[in-house]
């Protein structure tokens, strides 16, 4: 009997990833638009990917605050199903839309086109933007963002940015987030800082904690806000 | 300027859902064909689904040496890129295979037509397949495994379940796992049973931690294993 074996999905065997192909060129024309758009009225818009649960929404909280009085903010949440991600932001004062995606595991170019015609973008200078809560989907979409946030979580174990290199390559910022429970987690972060540089060299590394509130204002340097 | 405002993806615009829709039907009926052959040979197969980090692989480990002397077990991993999680459970001396998927959210019904063709079906009672790690692609693809369990942690948040009614009505038991860390995440783990029953009465729960064996029979139990 086999003991050990790997088996590859092959690309040409797959139509799904032939006409994602296609489906991927029409989205990269739509975000250069959408790019186009936000620069003209000199928005900026950052994408904020992660898993469920790494803390997304929290973050985004937690920089719309320490935000207050400096930049005229806006989110807009991509989800399945549910408003719950925007319905908390709203509590904060900004303006807020959510996308439900139905069945889809990202959002796209042509999503965040109809969300920012709904936007007054002259009473704006930031847009936060949270994709649907997954480290794989996101990756293949540009929205036309400036800025691309990929929050971990210290509870996601140790291999969660090795498995996805695809995000991580694509990404400008990585936040290690849920800071606060890495001894309970037993994790080492520091592990984790050079995973994600050795995918991405480029990349920028914040350590944060909404909890105590450790690293968020490294967060906002990172991103240039 | 717009406060709030929702916007849904509609099926008939998307592409991508209408090429779905025909991948969907042709990977159901490859589904019931491995179903099929599972059945021909008695073997029982459970497909594991749960985000990244929930513990799905440290769960199956665990079943694994308590079935030890019992079943003849095997392992199938999905993962995008890595073979970290086959290599895990292999140690434990079962025969394991591993499906890197590139870049696709989910495994489907052709990529384990591959993996059970590879294996020695007669020498087996049981298959523990992991699915990739996210709780929305896996949903919509049958594998044609008798049972299928979601692998939820008290880490991901206290929405995880309501924002996936999806995978939730298509499973037949849920773990809530990392039940050790429950009061210290400061959330309620009897909601969140709740929440599962209320997407899908005939789900069966059971509240699980690797780290003390908590749940594990229990599990067990609810997998009719």
């Amino acid at each position: 009997m086999v003991e050990r074996k790997i088996i590859t999905a092959r690309e040409e065997e797959s139509l799904d990833i032939e006409v994602g192909k296609d489906l991927i060129k029409m989205n990269d024309r739509l975000a250069a638009q959408n790019l186009e758009i936000l620069n003209k009225h000199g928005v900026i818009a950052v994408d904020v990917m992660g898993s469920v649960g790494a803390g997304k929404t929290a973050l985004i909280e937690s920089m719309v605050d320490r935000l207050k009085g400096r930049k005229r903010v806006a989110m807009i949440a991509g989800d399945v199903t549910t408003t719950i991600d925007a319905d908390r932001v709203a509590r904060h004062g900004v303006p807020s839309i959510q996308i439900n995606t139905g069945k889809e595991c990202h959002l796209d170019a042509n999503m965040i086109r109809k969300a920012i015609t709904e936007l007054d973008l002259k009473a704006l200078d930031l847009i936060f933007i949270e994709n649907v809560g997954n480290l794989i989907c996101p990756a293949d979409y540009a929205l036309g963002c400036q800025r691309r946030l990929v929050v971990v979580s210290v509870t996601e174990g140790e291999w969660m940015i090795v498995k996805h290199p695809l995000i991580f390559k694509s990404a400008n910022v990585v936040a290690i987030n849920k800071l606060d429970l890495a001894t309970a987690m037993g994790l080492n972060v520091d592990k984790l800082a050079e995973d994600a540089r050795t995918i991405n060299p480029r990349i920028l590394v914040a350590r944060t904690s909404v909890k105590n509130g450790q690293g968020i204002d490294e967060l906002l340097a990172h991103l240039g806000l």
